[in-house]
């Protein structure tokens, strides 16, 4: 039994090779091919907060390798919790349904809570402002899988990086290689501190930006991100800073020919639709390794 | 790939045909003989608004055949929509995922804005006042069912001709055959005049009655509609017309002995339960019709 | 056909004897080897209140027996309901899809007015205060499995026993063998008079009590209830007797080295989690027994 709790776990370019190389052989099967190593197994998907996408893609992998599903998409409102019921008492009769549970929680922490009263494996998909490290295994398995080789790539990130949590997940995976980070965002927006220090300790070189300068024009990869209204104390700040980082058609004709264009998804100016069929725009084919990415981490703890 | 957004793409007495004998097929299968032809296909119920009969009935069929299914059963208020993504974005993520799309969306011309985006099938499950190709189809269905013949046949529809999508529907596919329709109607319920100019373009024999007359002697098919509170602007105009077009046993009775009583569903005092016994009352056999119907059309999309 | 309705049609020992036997086949049983008597059946869980749990429960049981599941947890909202349809329409109507019907209602006699109208077996998942008929067996079966014999025990039933719809559906079953009660409550929430009555028409032994006095080192098994606030006309009258009875270690202790504690959760305070590792703590075992006997009905029912 193996929880999945945090991008840490993965913090080994030896594991990350080898959940690669399984999600790549998954991605090459025929559907009729995939391995159906969930036969005979139930899983759940425990959604406190919506995240269609998440779930959506979960429940898929979890079916494309056989196993059967019981999901609830709305468990703050529906389940047992507006009668006062802890998180780790619904775990634990979830228990005695599931042989694997998949969990959304808005609490930093609410999967390691979870993973410590829980006899099957815990999977975290996203627990508040804390780890979804589901998204940083596939954003990380997308710039590996469209530029092969993720040693010597220049690699930006542009938006909000204080607030991101996919991008805190993603740069913790991505500075186990020999990258060089470009930081692009408003000043109010850098990414924390916390995680400046840790790739100084790691010797990883990385430039703070204010502005798009000539950034795009370095970078192999583009980590776009949303700066989402909802972390703003007021509307004014958010209007101050929303659109400083938007790409337009201009602006990605100034971008390498192989570069790539990822962003975790919703959108919603920062990348304008008339990109999306630029070949650099990889935001789609991003999400699709995500389904691949996630049937290995299934195979991988159910083997 | 096939996307089937609308009746029109059904205007087509041979095509028609074609899938009425296919459900008919479906229909008469023992449940253990249904052709699995969605076997490892993964199919999407997206739902921005409710329908549990429709959704219920198209996740049957889908499962009938095989298929796997993913579901949201309140996209706009769980799904990234509240974060302020598009209907296209979410097509083209839910594409990542699904081999097909059976969409239900409040804003008319929203199935054919996804379609215009996705790489799979989308399926019109309803879009506001526009497009809800799948019920007209199996209204359709249910008649050539009951009466073998349409040709020939004297159909009245009665209620809310003005709102009731489902029968603007079934109205330009059974008007495909010489039929002669009875409209009958609140004087402010008529059918929208568009609807009227295209069959007096195509030579269709109606008659407009506000009353039931002897129209209910007449008809061998009548085709009921709740007239929806939510439509009108006041309570008072609701309440002067909401009872106009009630059936009660007496007015059944004068209905011809094998006529066929028909309704899209929900009823709310349009028919009193009394009537359901009578072998006249079609509607639950309508519901499951539809379901057949959906498996013919799934497997005219994906066979 | 049968319908699920109440647990006063398991009200017979040599009944409950073979369901018991039955699930605990069931239980026993590698997953791998569960009977597929479901196979090409549909059922649907029509849930117009929250009960993820008992939801969660039926649905595994169901696709452990090998049937396809359609579902909705939020009927009220998301259904028809809210046009105004009747639950006898919404049963009919789901009759065209479902072989089969779990319902959860917040109208007492739900079920039974949906099966009235039912072609195909409806199975009560609790219809307001009236019946739970599952949960009552679930309890008994849970009894049975840890204490081998029920004849001969001495059960105690604490907390809010006036409006505690699990336990009146136990007691009822639990009555049927030579058993004798312990009730134990505030004033209050005494056991509604018809149960007393019900039991002194039946010989049954029991004793009210309004404090644990030396209840808890004589009962075998200990049925925990949570006090709920929801059932309270003020807030005081809640807290006045909200922690009358609660569980301590220190009251545990006191408790028979074999008896077992029960709970249908969810629970609040009044069973701490330091007492779940506890060997005498089973509520979550319960739980797990719930999805066995589930299975049994279900194979009792279409086999």
């Amino acid at each position: 039994m193996e929880h999945v709790l945090s991008v840490q776990q993965f913090a080994n370019k030896a594991l990350l090779d080898k959940l690669f190389a399984s999600a790549a052989k998954m991605q090459a099967l025929d559907p009729t091919k995939y391995p159906k190593i969930l036969k005979h197994l139930t899983l759940a998907t425990v959604f406190y907060e919506p995240s269609t996408r998440t779930r959506l893609s979960f429940e898929t992998a979890i079916q494309n390798l056989g196993g059967q599903l019981i999901t609830t998409e709305n468990a703050a409102q529906f389940s047992s919790a507006i009668k006062g019921e802890t998180l780790e008492d619904t775990i634990k009769v979830i228990n005695a349904y599931a042989d694997g549970i998949v969990l959304r929680h808005p609490e930093t922490g609410a999967a390691k809570r979870a993973a410590a009263v829980s006899g099957v494996p815990i999977i975290n998909a996203g627990d508040g402002i804390g780890e979804h490290p589901t998204q940083g295994l596939l954003d990380t398995y997308t710039v590996q899988r469209a530029k092969v080789k993720i040693d010597g790539l220049k690699i930006g990130f542009a938006g909000d990086l204080l607030y991101g949590r996919t991008l805190h997940s993603a740069l913790q995976l991505l500075a186990l290689y020999d990258v060089e980070f470009y930081f692009l965002s408003p000043q109010s927006l850098g990414l924390p501190e916390k995680y400046l220090k840790e790739l100084d300790k790691r010797d990883v070189t990385y430039r703070i930006l204010h502005d798009w300068g000539k950034a795009l024009t370095e970078v192999d990869v583009l980590y776009m991100t949303r700066v989402q209204k909802e972390r703003f104390k007021s509307a004014g700040d958010y209007q101050e800073v929303k659109d400083d980082f938007i790409l337009t058609p201009t602006l990605v004709k100034k971008m390498k020919k192989d570069a790539i264009i990822l962003h975790p998804l919703p959108r919603v100016n920062e990348i304008p639709p008339e990109i999306d069929d630029d070949p650099r725009a990889q935001y789609f084919q991003q999400v699709r390794n995500g389904l691949f990415l996630r049937m290995a981490l299934l195979e991988s703890i159910y083997r």
